[in-house]
């Protein structure tokens, strides 16, 4: 070991992600458990996977073109392994392994560290968090209906209301109806087309313009219709021509399902929402805050039909969405949701002098028997005067002293840091007055 | 995509990891939050740092001898990264980095999930998650006392008894002592017998006793000291020749606070624990399960001195010890100490017909935001009879059944699939029928 080098190695973490001290720890915790705690009282079942998967598992879902984005690399057993850019891949996988064996519907979901090598900007990291929630084997809207009543509860949960964000759902048979048959496009212009309907909103309307232009057969004609397309609502999308009808009344018969339960003012109909054109089949929808600020997508999902199709010779409908934990963050932060995470929900003990340090770590030792999060000095000889401090910057409102005279008279100190008051207590009522704390 | 290819993809995961189904997520669940909560009544704070640090961090600590055992790589940037093999080196660039503003003494602890390569065997596989515990800023054995007797209290919530494990303890200077001045071993020497000492336990005596006799200048006379030595305890260890008289007396003052805790029929000293030579600088501790049939060490830390001193020029003595959860989870399985995951904590509603829809999905709606886990069924056709085996078999004990009569007339049943007993209750009465269950 080199520890004595002159040269000192820097502090700085890895581009791209987070160093999570202790208050940002309490946010993620905070931020995760809520989310947990929505999703399993829906009886979502939480599952994990390795952070390493094959190549070939990304390969074979989204392409070639991934690999431009993933973390990838060979193993010193020379086998082409990449860090997991997304979970579906893993989740798809371990359904398909138990297929047979588990009770249906399958419902899940995961809360994994996912990487991808870009520049990181505002919303995006290399590293990030995302909750997963997926329902397998219902091909009823009722999966959709729950799946988007969920997603709105978990915003719900973080004190988020109605009007702070919007669900905007469409359904992929709409869109490639209109691309395919009412335009008329090849299957490499539709694909082009699609892709820039996706960015539309991230570009001038000029330049929209003037690339949707090129790609359309019927170019002036074409576009009137497909703002007319992107403008429709439930009840005029019939007016484009070759619109399924049969899609537009399950979609209807959706929407009357989310009025029921008091959603339509947060769900809306939207046909211009894209959303991974390859990957889904059904239903699409995305989460926008309404914060002009922050114009964003914070989350997205829909149903997919193909993926379990990786793995097996059986189908089995999959719909799902995923929530990336630093959008979640942008959001709340934006409306003021985020708690404040610097006071520690516990008691600081100080051991004041060497002959009461054994009665002192037996008292602490009831304390967290008791369940109580009681902190304590191991410096035995420790000046109160420097001790205060410290413990006011660990966070903590309330202390006990106890000293010689407190052990002598089997009594303790209870301190209030805030309002700078305290009481002698005698020491066998001090778990039940600790216990009527509030921290 | 390539969805329609006839070659399926393998299910398997990745050599020497695990998929963690839901049972085995509830495992990992209840073994992370019964960590988290003894750790967190000691005053400890949680942080995460990113699993891809510099290569550069990793050779520092442990020479370049470690990347034999790395998931390193180039990234696209053309940085020399690593995903994590331990936490120590994050948790001290950390720690380095806000050196004068985090108060004094730093607890922190992590469960990050941790990397190596290595042929997978019995307790030992390329992922695992490890519980750090460390404090930063206490030279006394205090620190110590602490750390052990949190170290224990881990085990102890988990439901093992005192007889279940021992800490084996001993320090790093009695070792040197021995090593430099008993036997006067140069230093090459002197590392090779420290090696050769640690995996002792794990070789036939012979083999042993060949291989350290190459070793030793005296051979047979030096055998017998080191014989001597190794049985030793802190009554006699003096009479070996050249052992600090000063570090002798600290140790039995920090086992008479071992007794006085009433922990000395599960903390006993051993001067034979070698535990990572070039890193621990002062005590050192390894925790055994006293079953025969599980012999490897489960965890153990120490005192290390150097380590910030790779970032920063101020010194700060830490102290700490890491607990993998594939090993924890054989020592709870060998000890039964492991509960069964296979009931779900809440109900099952059985909404049964396309009429009722709504009112079940009102009705669900209601007992979550009591903060109940309701699962519904959304198959709005469902036959009962092939209803309740699905709901067996997800582990749920208590059912809702509601359909049409039971709309009509503002009831409910509640069905104990367990006892097959049911009974049909008002439906205002059904949240707090609810809440009386036991899952």
């Amino acid at each position: 070991m080199e520890l004595e080098t002159k040269i000192k190695l820097p502090t700085t973490n890895y581009k791209g992600t987070r160093d999570f001290f202790p208050n940002d720890m309490k946010l993620r915790n905070w931020m995760f458990s809520t989310m947990r705690e929505v999703v399993t009282r829906y009886g979502y079942l939480e599952y994990d996977g390795p952070i390493l998967e094959s190549l070939e598992l990304y390969k074979a879902k989204s392409g070639e073109e991934i690999e431009k984005q993933l973390y990838s690399f060979v193993d010193k057993g020379g086998r082409q392994v990449a860090i997991r850019p997304e979970m579906t891949p893993t989740l798809a996988r371990m359904v398909a392994s138990k297929l047979r064996e588990l009770p249906r519907p399958i419902r899940w979901f995961s809360i994994p560290n996912l990487w991808r090598y870009e520049n990181p900007g505002y919303g995006r990291l290399r590293e990030h968090w995302q909750l997963n929630v997926d329902l397998f084997g219902v091909n009823h809207w009722t999966a959709e209906l729950e799946i988007i009543r969920l997603a709105c509860d978990i915003l719900f949960a973080f004190g988020a209301n109605n009007k702070d964000f919007r669900v905007n759902f469409s359904h992929r048979e709409i869109l490639n109806n209109f691309l395919q048959k009412t335009l008329k496009l090849e299957p490499e212009k539709e694909y082009a087309v699609a892709k820039l309907l996706d960015k539309k909103n991230k570009i001038s309307k000029e330049e929209f313009e003037s690339q949707i232009l090129d790609l359309l057969p019927n170019s002036k004609q074409d576009l009137e219709v497909l703002y007319k397309f992107l403008s429709s609502n439930l009840e005029n999308i019939l007016e484009i021509p070759n619109i399924n009808i049969k899609v537009v009344e399950e979609v209807k018969e959706f929407y009357k399902a989310i009025e029921k339960l008091g959603l339509k003012d947060t769900v809306f109909f939207d046909p211009s929402i894209i959303r991974g054109f390859d990957y889904y089949t059904g239903f699409i929808f995305e989460i926008f805050d309404t914060d002009p600020k922050n114009k964003r997508s914070l989350y997205g999902g829909g149903r997919y039909d193909n993926l379990i199709g990786l793995f097996s010779n059986e189908q089995v409908s999959g719909i799902g969405f995923g929530l990336g934990d630093v959008t979640l963050q942008n959001f709340l932060s934006l409306h003021n949701l985020l708690p404040s995470f610097q006071s520690q929900a516990g008691i600081y003990l100080g051991v004041l002098g060497e002959k009461v340090f054994f009665s002192g770590m037996e008292l602490a030792g009831n304390l967290r028997k008791e369940g109580i999060l009681c902190e304590t000095n191991l410096d035995l000889n420790v000046k109160l005067s420097k001790l205060i401090p410290q413990v006011e910057k660990k966070g903590y409102r309330y202390m006990l002293l106890f000293g010689e005279e407190e052990l002598d008279s089997s009594s303790i100190i209870l301190k209030d840091l805030k309002e700078n008051i305290q009481k002698k207590l005698p020491l066998v009522e001090i778990i039940s007055e600790v216990k009527r704390l509030k921290f």
